[in-house]
């Protein structure tokens, strides 16, 4: 995808990478065994963070605590990865936490069966863009006219496109066959997609009976500790619980880099909110003027693209955002993301479209950052109902909800069936518990139904599950109403979920704050800003001479004593020698921040605010002075 | 193990894990999942941090990486958790990264054979212990005589509790036959010892065809970045690297709360350095006069546990620890948990028994921490030679090594066998390939021995590896000294490395801060320093008046938006409305740190510059007006 840089030059991600390999900012895992003769493993999706990528993502982290854990008071939890099978039973990830594949029929390798969709038809698009005479004085005969495609196909595959998240694997299956759409690679036939569970799979203590999965999202620890963070904060609603750590999919086809991966970092809250109240936040006020670039799910579904810039008070107004919270949370990773140096212009919050969303979502908006591999989705916000509680709470038996007093008590009227045993068990033998509990699980309506039949007719007839009809009448069962008083009110909250993958931020981050001059491809800058560069303070000594070494040691001891972390390039020191330079350095203000060091050298272009360095080839490594207040 | 507080009170770990619970510093994972009905997982050995203990943590990690990473200037790396079995089996893991297991013949519960050993011989010595006379008139008749040991069988269990570590399997087998060892719970018979591999296994991507194994350490992922980090490190050497994640062990039987788990948090350093020049370090003069505890080896094997204060410059002199770079390491190690708040009289260093430790390690201090659970490793601090990187790079033949200009060049003279290629072949056809290895990887003496042998008998005999010798005559082999000139000197770096187990230390440290007033055991306090503790600030309003909220508040948020952790308590208000008292908070002075904030009372005992709260049973929790610097 064709994107620019900052400045205003093509993007070009060859040059891009080479800058982030050499600088170590992440490296393929176990490359060094990938060669080996013989090696059976698979590393694909796997990546190691160097020494400046480490740091940024601390930064990243460290910034994302103070802006959400502790300036919004949630209680952090750090809950295990290994997870036993019946949580996951429960939550529904073994049966439904799965991609489409297909394989490719000759070859057999796998491969994700809407990524296949997606870069086929790209791929047609875009081979028939290059037969289109870009104005009319364009008679270029060599175009292959065998790619040329009809208006109305060129309008297909853009929907198709545009709606590609909302297939399921028939659906996929049936575009494949209609299309002709074959593995990329190999150009043969694929087989019908069918589902594989992305989740990694082992098992636990010595006896290999008891399987664990490693968990796909760090939510479901949060859930099961609901009870004691409610307690833990005062049983006072609504709150948020949060948590960093690493989660993991294994994924069919890794691609991209550092944009789908099988081990990641995720941070993640889970904001517990009454479901009764329209889910209104205390803060939303302070955020309601801010503007969004929002890309709905109806403009989606119409087969179109185009963001509209609302303020997020009126989004929930007129209901383009669910509610409140919602709202809320997109503001805050809204400002969250412009922190660490995110592009406006290239973020975008998209709602999920209806069959895009996760089996537990009622609604969910993903920020998206624009990259050259297209838009990718950084932080989605979830709301996922009551539904993780719902569950849990129904298998294990615990109370995973609130107990509010009631400022009044109230006087609770309902219909409520009464059995007389004997009968039922004389009646129905084995199946008695059944008829009991089929009764029993209708609701106020549905009982009051029931009600009015047994006085009329003096039987109800009711539905057992995988077993005949059963007849009940009044010497067996009664259905009444009864009153009742209650003096608390118990519900299971609601869970908004805003949820960052720590990876992608990362890597798109650093392609925003990537730039060039335009005469010198070879020498790039990344302009992060202060608060999350990898190194505050780079010194470059004017010379090479001996008597320096002491004096460079000392001021980089101190400096990194005081926790200011410094890099020493003494490459280039004797070209220096005799330029005019500016000073080098940073110094702390009144509250302990970094102030700007001063620049080396003018950069002609490039936000004054931010630092950056060259990453260049090994002959013109010597001479960097590019420096700013945020180095690496 | 009775051990005491600070303040010189027995520790009561019933006290002591109440409070931990309540206040949600840690708990077990899956707690609603365990008492489930049909819940066929096992979370033992899993463990969540709440939100105080996973500020502590975070606290802990962020001072290990200021003075570690950043004061040492140590490139930081962030590798992947899931490995590869190739990796793995290289490293030795998959053959030898094993515990001995035994099962009790009856049940068929799974026990660590040395867990088994040591909790049955510690039993019968206490039980022994109750049945003598405290003091001469002490003839209490209904002591039970059967549990009584003669001298020779108490030395000999003491013999055998000091070196626990040092006996492999077979010989815990002999053990537990000839002292009718049984399983502590039931008194059956246990089986003879296993081996259990205690690496957690899954497998990647779609074709399930590529197993992997979860890390039981991060240091892998360090060696196999070697040679990049060298290079980030412009070739200079020696220096280390160093990394913060989880890591995993399959533990057959977990125990003792975080002391043994199955997923923890490690922070790991590799220091490299050049096995030549007796392994010394530069800065060790700077801590050459710190005084440590030392356990060695010899003390232990006497049967004896008694430590000895040495300064660590005298302990390397008498190589009673091997080398400096050890040495430093274990002083810096020291002067670290110190600065957490580990108490000084609960730490010492212990030096591995020759078959206890792991299989690549040549040397091993461990620093223990004392807890009522006895003397805990907390950080091992290993000599691992050249084994990792010498063995990956047999196994993928990169280059993970050092290339030294050599300031002179150097001359090199020889032995070498040459090969009539031709005459080879034909004498030993399909063998020949192998003749050739065995003589060429003779190390020199051995070649020299060969070729004087060739010139007075005219031929050799090579053993060949499961076949017949061969021998080979002088029109097949030839072995002549020649010379060549050397300008770079090649090397694999010896590592030294401190491996931390943040969780055990958070633990212990949890031990060492813990007291209570001699009268009033269930009022706790954790005297935590101010730069681990959780919470920097406790606001307690003086009343509950509605007035005051707002204000409470703004406070509450300025604090937090500085980035300093508050937590409001107001569940006592009213009382405190009309008593005298100190003033809360804390300002920051000029080096940005948070200076101790005045407390609200006077405590009888506990060390002025530290931090703490109170922690009581839900009766007694109003009321709460004891703060320090660092609050929880």
């Amino acid at each position: 995808m064709a994107t620019t840089t900052r400045t205003g030059q093509a993007f070009e991600r060859t040059a891009f990478d080479a800058v982030i390999k050499r600088r170590l900012f992440f490296t393929e895992a176990f490359e060094v065994y990938r060669n080996a003769s013989n090696f059976t493993g698979d590393n694909r999706g796997l990546y190691d963070y160097g020494p400046p990528g480490c740091a940024l993502q601390a930064n990243i982290v460290d910034l994302w605590r103070k802006h959400f854990v502790l300036e919004e008071n949630m209680p952090e939890v750090d809950c295990t990865v290994l997870t036993p099978e019946d949580v996951f039973k429960t939550s529904g990830h073994v049966d439904r936490f799965e991609d489409w594949m297909c394989r490719d029929v000759v070859k057999g390798d796998h491969i994700r069966a809407d990524h296949l969709i997606e870069a086929v038809l790209q791929k047609r698009l875009s081979n028939h863009a290059a037969t289109q005479p870009a104005d009319s004085r364009d008679y270029d005969t060599k175009k292959d006219t065998s790619k040329v495609l009809s208006d109305a196909t060129v309008v297909e595959y853009e929907e198709i496109l545009a709606k590609i998240d909302n297939y399921d694997g028939p659906e996929m299956g049936t575009l494949i066959e209609k299309l002709d759409i074959r593995h990329p690679d190999t150009n043969n036939k694929v087989s019908p997609p069918v589902p594989f569970n992305l989740m990694f799979k082992s098992s636990i203590g010595p006896s290999a009976a008891a399987p664990v999965y490693l968990r796909p999202e760090t939510a479901q620890g949060q859930f099961l500790n609901f009870r004691k963070l409610l307690e833990y904060n005062n049983n006072s609603m609504p709150f948020a619980s949060a948590s960093i750590g690493k989660s993991y999919r294994n994924e069919i086809s890794p691609r991209s880099g550092l944009l789908r991966v099988r081990e990641f970092l995720m941070a993640e809250i889970e904001h517990y909110v009454d479901p009764e109240g329209a889910k209104r936040h205390g803060r939303f006020d302070e955020v309601s003027h801010v503007r969004l670039p929002l890309l709905d799910r109806e403009t989606q579904l119409s087969g179109n693209t185009k963001v509209q810039v609302r303020s997020i008070g009126e989004a929930v107004k007129e209901r383009i955002v669910d509610n409140e919270t919602l709202g809320y949370f997109l503001a805050r990773i809204h400002s969250f993301l412009l922190s660490i140096g995110v592009d406006e212009t290239k973020l975008r919050f998209r709602q999920h479209l209806p069959n895009e969303m996760a089996h537990y979502a009622c609604d969910c908006w993903d920020a998206e950052l624009l990259t050259s591999y297209s838009w990718i989705e950084c932080v989605g916000c979830a709301d996922r109902s009551a539904y993780d509680l719902t569950v849990h709470m129904r298998r294990t038996e615990e109370k995973l909800l609130v107990r509010e007093p009631l400022a009044e008590p109230k006087i609770v009227t309902e219909w409520q069936a009464k059995f007389d045993k004997k009968a039922l068990g004389k009646t129905f033998r084995s199946a008695a518990k059944a008829v009991e509990e089929a009764i029993n699980s209708k609701d106020q309506p549905a009982l009051a139904v029931l009600a009015s039949t047994l006085v009329d007719a003096e039987r109800i007839t009711i539905t057992l599950p995988s077993r005949e009809d059963v007849v009940l009448d009044r010497a067996i069962v009664k259905i009444e109403q009864s009153t009742r008083v209650e003096n608390v009110r118990e519900y299971v909250p609601n869970v908004i979920e805003p949820s960052f993958g720590i990876g992608r931020i990362l890597y798109s981050l650093l392609e925003h704050v990537y730039w060039h001059r335009p005469d010198d491809v070879a020498r790039a800058v990344l302009s992060l800003p202060l608060s999350v560069a990898p190194t505050k303070v780079l010194i470059v000594p004017l010379s090479t001479q001996l008597d320096f070494a002491p004096i460079v040691r000392h001021l980089s001891q101190s400096l990194r004593k005081l926790g200011i972390p410094t890099r020493v390039d003494d490459s280039s020191a004797e070209r220096r020698t005799g330029h005019t330079l500016g000073h080098h350095g940073g110094f702390r203000d009144g509250q302990g921040r970094l102030r700007d060091a001063a620049r080396a050298r003018q950069h002609p272009a490039g936000p004054r605010r931010s630092g950056g360095c060259c990453g260049r080839g090994e002959e013109s490594r010597r001479g960097c002075g590019d420096v700013g207040g945020g180095l690496w």
